[in-house]
């Protein structure tokens, strides 16, 4: 999705894949074949280029760092870290006077019991993605023990595994912004999020009843932690609100430091892309206007059917029969092969009314999912 | 500008290109190289396609119907011929009945001066592209007869040039239609178009001051001459407004099938791009809403500056500079190196004030273009 807003820019990508299948690889040219954690792959790429980012944030520091000595590295190791790695991110937005659910750094099973309130949600600290690598944990008698048992044996001589309080929220919330190696910032909509089973299912943008105060509030919060951690490109914000004393506020969630699920609808929602900005703030150029382009916008992603019956053996004529109900609705594909709750693509819908933007947004990703058939 | 619209719908390109350093084949892969005229390399590249459509009118017929015989050839050969060779598109169009200049095929200087009026336009009626193959000669002395003997002379054993009356127009404006092999056929807004030296330059949609009528008749042409030629995929066609008896009506200049220059502005402009419709109508899949997305939007060139003094080197510097002026401005690049007078990008603006909208797209592309330094 970086490529759309590369060519019109007159950029040049190229891509260093995992494998030659992988998605970006069959859209962009050149695409040399390296694993994130091959140093030697990475610096040949490296020096191919006049910047490197990044589409998720699993490259290794010593990857990174090294990289770094060849070109310009956006976001770098140290901001990077952040993403990577859930408890460096809670001490140092702990440090920075952001609002998080109350955490600790915990080593066994004791730490765990006297972390002092049920539920108790345990996280990975690196590695997870997408809901894998969470565990929430009902009390002391919780079959999930099993599992945290093993986790916590695992992690042990590594720093432990992140505890975190089960916040109570009303619904999620996303703020998206760019940044630039000098510092220019720009902050899209606060859009609201959806997720089915641990993964981004439905965005709207803007997100509905967000009073002023609390689009205020939790722009700055994503300013703050993007100066903060000195991220470049784009920043993700994911955050619960909660009712406290009958007042809506925020406290975050996750950080994603590459162009995100919950901004995908700034491609055909937006002035400027979350791509086109990602692309322009790693170069350092003037970021682009991050206005809406209508009232309301609409995102929901095409996720792989779980029931094989179900399955439209054929997303083409799957997207032709939506394409012929909706002429408005915006498909994308990835080019991906169809495996269950995978992310195949999104639709994205624009308008004036929200109900019917939503419903028809829904609609077709139903459709093209196999998931409904009229 | 093919790319992106393909990309998100999730269908795989490839180009035959003329040579390695053609724009497309730097961002397409896979790009084998072919001329247009040759046979194997064309029918080696239509087995690896479902369907073949074009950038450029160009595919001698021979080749398109050799295509023909292993794939999908969009628009087919009896369609772009009209496309190729203007006489052949004259005596059509008069046959449906659509508004033309008084034209006539003249095989020589007595025919020329046999038409009528002056001043007569004089076309090759292949291979001319951008004002090129086009002379207008004023009179019996016209200076430019020595080229227009030379014309006639090399056009004589292949059935003489064309001769069209000068139309007096008041403007110009082009109706974009596109049409798939089963008959769907979408309209975008009637458009405004401003040439320079031949060439267009800048694109109002929609075109201002059009009545109801007059939009309605324009659009019936185009959608007549798209149902007429068979012609599948884009249409653009550019016309000519003139007053007759206080009234304004239009007769047509010119037919390109393909997305085309006065087309551009639908990438940011319009909910369907002419590009994805393109794609979409060749694949015979259902099309895309071609409704404006703002009140007002203007494509303006970016043109290859005339004077080596005043060109700007480096195109990203000073697109950096249009970047951080006016951050809601679209810049498109093609990717080619800068000669004189070539198109080396377009800008969009868009907006609710027509007047504003305009001055900051020229703004932005004379700028690029080194025109201005301010």
């Amino acid at each position: 999705m970086m490529q759309p807003a590369a060519t019109a820019l007159g950029l040049r990508l190229r891509v260093l894949a995992e494998g030659p299948d992988v998605a970006a690889a069959q859209v962009i040219t050149p695409a040399p074949i390296g694993a994130a954690d091959d140093l030697e792959a990475l610096v040949a790429f490296a020096t191919e280029c006049d910047a490197v980012t990044f589409d998720h944030e699993h490259v290794p520091g010593p990857g990174l760092r090294a990289m770094a000595e060849v070109t310009s590295v956006q976001p770098g190791a140290d901001a990077l870290v952040h993403a990577q790695d859930k408890i460096v991110m809670r001490e140092k937005l702990t440090d920075l006077g952001i609002p998080c659910p109350r955490w600790a750094r915990v080593v066994d099973r004791a730490a765990v019991e006297a972390f002092g309130s049920w539920p108790v949600v345990l996280k990975t600290p690196r590695g997870g993605y997408d809901g894998k690598g969470v565990l929430v944990l009902d009390g002391p008698d919780d079959a999930k023990w099993g599992t945290a048992d093993a986790w916590l044996a695992d992690w042990a001589d590594r720093g432990g595994l992140l505890a975190e309080e089960h916040v109570p929220f009303t619904r999620e919330l996303a703020a998206l912004v760019a940044r630039s190696p000098s510092g220019q910032a720009a902050a899209w909509p606060i859009v609201e999020t959806v997720q089915r089973d641990g993964v981004c299912h439905e965005v709207t943008a803007p997100a509905p009843e967000v009073s002023d105060d609390l689009a205020a509030q939790l722009t700055d919060i994503a300013l703050r932690i993007a100066g903060g951690l000195d991220v470049t490109g784009v920043l993700a914000v994911e955050v619960f609100e909660v009712l406290r004393d009958g007042v809506r506020t925020v406290v975050v969630n996750e950080l994603a430091m590459r162009p995100h699920n919950s901004g995908h609808w700034s491609i055909d929602g937006s002035v400027t892309s979350q791509f086109e900005n990602h692309l322009r703030a790693v170069l350092d150029l003037p970021l682009g206007s991050t206005q809406a382009r209508a009232p309301w916008t609409v995102m929901v992603n095409v996720l792989g059917p779980q029931e094989i019956e179900t399955r439209h053996e054929d997303l083409y004529r799957s997207y032709l029969h939506v394409m012929a109900h909706d002429p408005g609705v915006k498909v994308h594909l990835y080019g991906k092969e169809q495996r269950p709750g995978r992310k195949l693509g999104h639709v994205t819908v624009y308008g004036d009314d929200l109900d019917t933007v939503r419903e028809r947004a829904r609609h077709a990703a139903a459709f093209i999912a196999g998931e409904i058939d009229e």
